[in-house]
């Protein structure tokens, strides 16, 4: 038994360097969509924010909830519309976005987080207008479908400056009181830029970024912001890598020192790519 | 219009021993029920919040959301079920209650007040574990419908502190997780007592007590706390009003200064009621 | 009464965006002179001055005092001296200015705003050399009137961080510790500057500027720094009101966003000004 | 030269203790009647006000101001009309004892004060009803005589708290806004018991308490206030001593530390009594 | 690679709530004698307490440094006198054991720690007279071994305010400026008490309490202080664990909530002792 | 007596305006080599240390410790190899070097502040790696003889700010962990510019800087930086004054308002020098 605990000493001593690196600095981690219906992943998704909140990082946690959106839809019997692939958003739609995200998904996690240790305080970017957002311009009308004019970050600095770890719906409002459907990604990327973020960590269910994409084993760890257009014309990056890839390079470009995708469904992916040598997914840099 | 104006500044004048009194004093606004209903008085009751805050008060908002979430239970086709009064509270429905609360109403409120240039963010009981609650213990089995175990008021405390207006939507959670339907009524005098509130305001559809309940002109104005139970006695607390009255007798039981019953349906009610010696409604006293 | 109730509250929130507009923001009021004589109009300004300071307005009140020095001058027998219209002040006559200001004016406000219920301090220009002075330079050799060398603000923010209302009589010293008597109006100006305020209003007894000085009807509401010159040239300016425009004039143009000149015998006419769309008497803008 | 320079560094070195002992401490220091008219001990007492003050010291001096006021009062022909002692105050008399109170000696000792490099700013007991005052009871009426109602020292604390040396004009006001005359050695006892301050001295014009009253060799050094009774009885403490032995005694009961009398007309005196083991004047301790 | 990754991040979320037990909380980890000899095992305290410290952990480290005393007085030829096992010390001796304690040893540690990455600082029981000590009594005079006095914490308590690890060499001075050499498990326990800490370690170089003195296998995990007494009259605690276990028992009787003995020998032994449920060597408890 | 007394006040009272000048500056002493001999001129030295402390000067007493440090290598029987006039510095020497003047002068310093009423913490340029060094660069390999590569001044900082006396042993040391022996003036200079110092002293043993240096007559009271190469060419700064000149040229350079070469063997010569007109020893200025 003792060998054992030496063992895990060892390892817990040897995650001090990233302990140090990350102490007191934000990592703004951005979930949603298939990592979330797997309950045991959510689990460990959320020991991970705690652990990192208790030792010293200033954690902002943002989400969107795809599939938690469509059963609502479903169950009220509204039709989804899509254009180009992009979901109409009409404001019957609208309404049920903000009351699934910001009153479902939202308390959900902050109830997770609370029986986990943590001090968790969810709001949605409606919130002291946390996301300022405008109609998404696009050649179709699209509804609330929404761009991010601007972040207002004061209500989540005087939330982590008191200790709270802000959980936080992926939704905006413009000044007329109307409610906007954020991209979660795009939130994420805009908020940490705004915060002047350390680390943005897109948690997905994708291995990250494969030369090969039948292949895990072409798996690219590191990827400059340089790299990222001739990457784009080989047709690594494609798809729906493309958007997600946009917002790492955003934030990056707004200071963000680096963005990385995660493998979600490996059990504590932000652990290991915060707190070990090893790193995990495809980290973006300058 | 030099007149007019002179007029208008004898009133604010006149305010100023109110305003006094209550400068940097908490006051907790329970708004809910069918006073939510008529839009117009929905922004009297805003505008006096964020005028109560400007002028140095510090508001906390409490809010039900009845018809709301009949509306959206309506839709999804789920049938309610009532035992002695109470709605019958299953899973599903408890999911509905907690999205529409803190998803819907919750950020509606808080989207009028930005509007209206105030500093609103959204909580609910769950956020922080704000309302710690327990089954509520009745004969029958009620579901998910919650009492108040305990109040965590610091979230609010440092909301207050930071100068936000907490907007906070009447759902609370237990250690296990669970969410709880508590009434707008009990979760606005049990977090009064907890912040030690000056004064508590149950924004409601009525106008107060009445003597003969036919009769606006028998409106009791004032009742002290040992009168209550010769009312009841009397039939003049009676149905609907016999949970108001007791939300008030115990938040004064706990310290709050005073409790206050008042008409939403009269415009600027909340103003009327703080800042003049009129007052309104019927006011419960020590 | 409820109805009177209501169009009281409806004028109360009516004045939600200026309160908003002027909170924490410093206003330098200079009141004197012959608008201190109607004992009804002084309590007026006094309850206006404390109701600001209550909704979050930083006021500061500077004042002369001309009537109550000349009163005390007579009773001493001291016969007053005139050169070109300034009064020849010498060592007798600035010790009874000093007197006067700082212990008979300065004190008889304190005590009306303390029984008003603010939380006022009456200081002079010589207490931490708030007003450092220097002689007015003049043909004439005009004994004790001082021109302002230097404002050192420290003692007014320190008074306004501690939630006082600073009463400031117009009296400043020069290094060698002889007293000057300064022009109200240039104090205030010169203080407002200093403290970066807001606003500053010189409460007098004329309805403001007058294109035809025998007809009120003919009052100019604004006035832009670049028109003043023609407005004096075309004589509108003249007077008595030169050196009240050059006080406004000085103190926008050292960024002070806006100086008004209004009528202390319209009661309460300091909340007009500021909390009422309409304004009143004649502001002074960039 | 270098051997003057040592005596005077040995002598500074020598103060050590008493500086260490005084470090952070409050004194208040009472200077007022005969001990003002001499010009060059006035100075000594402002040096050494401002060199306690530089050293760590909070002082507070309270002023009252005798021979101005009689100057004041014959210079506009007010006859004085004295019952057993004490002088008649009518609402002239007020006018005027305000005004050269807290109008001239105040704001010439703040003159002073600023000119020897220390940070004075001068209130009156009038200012934020410091000293809150209610008629003084005797047979006859005295009119506008004081008696300490309650002190409200908050004024002085935040002053003290941002580094002024608080200069104290003895009047007081009612909640009605009568102001009224206060002894300044009253107000000095009041105002120590307040503040909790570790020290009062009463600057005086004669050597202390003296057995033999023509004889300075009988100096009483140290009187126990459990002497003071016999030492009355005796006729040692009698006539203008009683009173000013009286605030002593107060002070001392109400948990001063000690209460001096000391020769205002030995230069330095105030020194001497803090920063060196001799010791000056007659010191009064439980 | 990722298999091992998961592993540790699994092993880190395991620690989870023990980090979340200790955060903020003071922790004093008494460090010397024999275990210091191992350079290798060294550095595993080191790393333990950066650990400890970067999570939020209090730390404080106490040493004591006996071989290093041995060595300097053997190069001075100084011969060593023994009392009833007890070092004599005299004056020769005591200079040495400061300057070897605070000078040497205390350095050394802080070296270490600042190349790990903490934010060490090294001061001795002499700085702001931490300990406060005084002759220990016995029956023949041992020259300079000392007693605690009393703790005066200030210094610490400042440094662990400002974020630095305290290394504290176990020297003490009383009031005449003698330097005592005091035992480094009493100072540990003394100032555990003192700065109510929650936890005192005593990193030693045998397993624990043993049944069996020759059998490691007989390891008393937890003694509560009500059984020390049997277990001394069992010879249990005998020996060179006597003085150890009284002062475990000390700290206890003091409010520290646990004291625990360890074995410096095991690697991380701090860690698995803080961070793990297994705990190691014996703790003793109320 | 009083006639004395009043002398030893108009004294102190003459200090006033040195005293105001240093108010709340940072004053670095260097206290070191011959200076320390005599144990009555260390006692005047740290009495006007604790004097200045006192009267709100931020005293930082940095010290060297040669004749101590060849007391114990004498003991252990190590001979000094010397290069150049420089010690050479073997390993066993910097042991020796780090305990003495960290173990040894540096606490019997802190215990001589505490017993004269100072709140002194001794702590070395090793503590949080205070002072940053690296090997001096020379023809010759002379060891561990260190030069400053940085300074990190937080520690010194912090202790200021809460009041504390820091009193620095000159060694320092590398991030690979090696301890290096600082020359003393140098560890002073480097430390007063890092600190933003008014005033760096160096006591030595000397009188000052002489034109003729067998004639104490001939004292060079003040030097300006530009003058000092003219002085060197001369030969008036020669042999041992060389490396102290070159270490006030620095400090000036590094903005240190002045850097002054003083006689520890008068007594109280700081106090000279800091608190009168007089002054003492060279003055090195802009």
């Amino acid at each position: 038994m003792v060998n054992n605990s030496i063992l895990k000493a060892e390892i817990l001593s040897q995650a001090l360097p990233y302990i140090q690196k990350y102490n007191n600095k934000i990592v703004v981690i951005k979930y949603g969509g298939n990592a979330m219906i797997n309950e045991e992943l959510k689990m460990n998704v959320i020991t991970d924010v705690v652990l990192l909140s208790e030792i010293g990082v200033k954690v902002i946690l943002v989400h969107g909830g795809g599939p938690e959106i469509n059963g609502t839809l479903k169950k009220i019997g509204k039709e989804s519309k899509f254009i180009n692939g992009l979901r109409y958003t009409d404001e019957e739609t609208i309404d049920v976005v903000q009351m699934v995200l910001a009153g479902k998904t939202n308390k959900d996690l902050v109830k997770l987080i609370m029986q986990k240790g943590g001090n968790a305080t969810g709001i949605s970017g409606i919130d002291n207008m946390l996301i300022e957002a405008e109609k998404y311009e696009s050649e179709d009308d699209l509804g609330y479908v929404g761009a991010v004019k601007e972040i207002h970050p004061n209500i989540i600095m005087d939330m982590l400056d008191k200790g709270y770890i802000p959980v936080i719906a992926s939704v905006g409002m413009d000044k007329d009181g109307h409610t906007y459907n954020i991209n979660a990604d795009t939130a994420a990327a805009e908020i940490a830029s705004a915060v002047g973020a350390e680390n943005m960590i897109l948690v997905s269910d994708i291995p990250g970024l494969l030369e090969d994409k039948d292949d895990e084993n072409t798996l690219l760890p590191l990827v400059h912001v340089y790299e990222v257009n001739s990457l784009m014309n080989k047709g690594i990056i494609s798809g729906g890598m493309i958007p997600k890839v946009d917002c790492c390079v955003r934030a990056i470009r707004q200071n963000v020192k680096k963005a990385v995708i995660i493998d979600g469904r490996i059990p504590h992916s932000i652990l290991i790519e915060m707190l070990s040598k090893d790193g995990i997914g495809t980290m973006f840099k300058r």
